[in-house]
């Protein structure tokens, strides 16, 4: 953890201080948690009730505010939760561990692993995989045969990459993650089910992070691939041949089937889930927990089982609430108009 | 395992002995799997037409129960469902693994490691952290720095640490459970997303019991915190800068998103999902599959998507089942009283 | 890889060549990714505009079909995607490491590995387990003690076994996958949670598939089972106590509560999820995503929320769709039958 003046974070916030330029700060805290040594934030108005109790003596404020922050040293900024990105991570610098190979690291035939690379306790890097600067293969991660892992990636503890995965620059694979693992193919024979043997690829292009626990299957022919700077949480289930464009963000638990396409910059909600085969449309947003069985328009809005349009899943969700009472009315509809008394119907 | 005489099997269940006190048994097993050396139980009344046929020579029965239970040696107890739990127990004690670091394991700088713990093979330990009296690390657990475990924990094989997190005493954490991982956390900038630190911690009390590759997130600034006593199924997700309070109940694959905040003694139905930032109140019973996207009140019953309470989604629920039918009879008033014919509606 | 001929792909196929028998192919391609060196294939009428465009020189047919396919070299075979199985199988046979021993390995007192097996880096195998003929334990797998792992059976890295669990012949388990974890049983005194200590088995029968962090729950008393020939992809969980036939397909994220029987054939759908203590019948279709609240019939295709027969989950889908035109249909009623103004409701 650094400690930085006030001046400091305005310049890494690309901000105007109002007060204080030389107070120091070590962290960042919501209002009700901040000390005096804390950065605190008004990132909405809801929170101005909470500043006058706040500890906090500096402020990170968007321009525009009238937040009641009187006594207090702030730091104006155009968008406080982008400034507060930055000022997380110059506050927390990222503690590189140091180069080198750990004697226990088990490493196959073939492999290479740059000079400024990191490799931890107990991994295991299969023969042919290629190991780019910087990059930080953690304690006990399983790497196959003939994989790459290029400059600055980030892979956590746990994770296994099957053989001949990729994964790009500067991305980050959380623990437990599994890259390339069988897709989920079988052909009925004589009662049984038989293997379709998985032998494609799996590639997760540069700047893209997978949360722990995910998974993403390598293709069965042709690859699985994960486009640049897309962003996936925990326990997300990504089938065989899907192509995951860039920028996605994908939150915890949705799965998607096989060969499904997912334009860039589109959100697929948590738990969501999708028929395979489909195309969801660049900048499409998909609620969570929606059931997508049919391909999304770019940049549309879906939501529900079966996913539709979420104005109209609003619409008919609201008609739903009040379907007792619609009963009721055509009842009594039927009892003006057709004479039919209430036990017989 | 264990031997016990009927007389010590009614002793660890507080119970009452009605005929042969000597007779020993070695396991529980459902009266249809039971053979004579083993202890069977009669939990609820749809059981009573299996006895007769049971090789059970001993019963574990309810004290007002009238099951047909002649002919048996039989333990009464206020509830079976208790008794057999402390019976297991007593049957199945617990086999600790002698103490000790073993030779294979991997521990940093300035680690505590209490003389009564266990850490076993290929565990990797990182700088700084402490692991109290008689907590059992199992083989290939990775603890990150600066970690606690405190007393009596149980860390199953393949459970990864992040930096900075603690467990309580006395907790379980299940294989392949990732505690500490980032928070999804990201905002766009110049159509990018751009990280935002995860720099919170994640801290599991006591009695806490953690399932198979469940995913906790460490919090965004602040802590994720899991209350005393709470108990989480396989395949959970808990986002950044949750506060789940104390005996909670979390059923498999439950999703709770970012800063929401759960209320003591809650029970989240399997497969649940949770909008962020909302408050489950104390006591609250979560439906499988709700999708809840607003807060609960303490104490309330809701299920559905999106969740309502309980009595008012059965009632929609219901209401939608008659909807086509609804439909005819709409159908047929608008013919009688506006003379619409079947083709042009 | 290996590299065929035509003559040799039709062999293993059981198809007929029309065209170019001595013409190699090394692997198999989409049409519109297939090179010269590679066969394709036309599975359905709605590829066969794709044909024209295709560098493949060699395609797989469907007997009775009209595909376009002037100028190629054709295997004619009953069944392309059956006949695809086949060939990738022969295309990309799979590389068996060679049997023994890692030096790393930590094998316990009592265990029994067959001269052909193999066991990977820092495997650790627990006291009297027993290793099958050519069984292969990869690289970082946990074996509990007094486990099974059967002839040919593969277990890929990072996979757990808890004790006392058998994984059956030729059976793969995929990484990540948690075999023989405690089930989800707590029993409520005195206003905590007091765990049911699970003293259970866990039985995965020959010729299975556990899909990459998959969690199967040991049994309470008594086992849980996976049948023989029975299919699971990713992020699976199945409850303590459940019973799974045989050739039971179970896509990714579906959840079975404790208790569950699944009959042989059955097809449960990417996350659904299945209320404990309940039968799902031989041959039943379980929507993805649904609910399933209660037993299903065998045969019988279920989907929704709570699961219902399919043609009639359809129809309500369809009829609530509808919803907000048939309120304002009612509406319409009420005022030519009861004169209310559209203000007034």
């Amino acid at each position: 953890m650094a400690e930085l003046t006030i001046a400091e974070v305005a310049r890494v916030a690309d901000g105007e201080v109002e007060g204080d330029p030389g107070l120091t700060v070590r962290g960042v805290k919501p209002l009700d948690e901040a000390g005096p040594g804390d950065l605190s934030f008004v990132a909405e108005p809801r929170y101005f009730p909470y500043i006058a109790a706040s500890q906090a003596r500096a402020l990170l404020v968007a321009r525009g505010s009238d937040a009641p922050v009187e006594g207090r040293t702030v730091i104006r900024v155009d968008d406080p939760r982008r400034a507060l990105a930055r000022i997380l991570a110059a506050l927390h610098p990222e503690e590189r561990p140091a180069p080198g190979v750990h004697p226990t690291a088990v490493v196959g035939e073939g492999v290479e692993i740059d000079p400024t690379a990191t490799v931890g306790a107990y991994a295991v890097i299969g023969d042919g995989s290629v190991i780019g600067a910087r990059a930080r293969i953690s304690a006990h991660v399983v790497v196959g045969r003939g994989c790459r892992v290029d400059a600055d990636a980030l892979i956590h503890p746990h994770v296994t990459l099957y053989d001949g995965v990729s994964v790009g620059e500067r991305s980050v694979i959380h623990s437990g993650a599994r890259l390339g693992s069988d897709g989920f193919g079988f052909v009925p024979e004589g009662g049984r089910l038989v293997k379709v043997p998985q032998v494609g690829g799996c590639r997760i292009e540069a700047d893209v992070e997978v949360g722990a626990n995910t998974t993403i299957d390598r293709g069965s022919i042709g690859d699985t691939v994960v486009g640049r700077g897309t962003k996936i949480d925990n326990l997300v289930q990504i089938g065989h041949n899907c192509r995951i464009g860039r920028s996605v963000v994908i939150v915890s638990q949705a799965g998607i089937s096989g060969s499904t396409k997912v334009g860039d910059g589109a959100v697929l909600g948590g738990q969501s889930g999708f028929q395979g085969h489909i195309e969801v449309g660049a900048g499409a947003r998909i609620g969570a927990q929606a059931g997508v069985t049919a391909s999304v328009a770019p940049g549309e809005t879906v939501s529900g089982y079966p996913a539709r349009p979420h104005r109209e899943a609003l619409r008919v969700q609201a008609a739903t609430f009040k379907l007792p009472e619609l009963m009721r009315r055509v009842k009594e509809l039927e009892r003006a108009v057709l004479g039919k008394g209430a036990a017989g119907s």
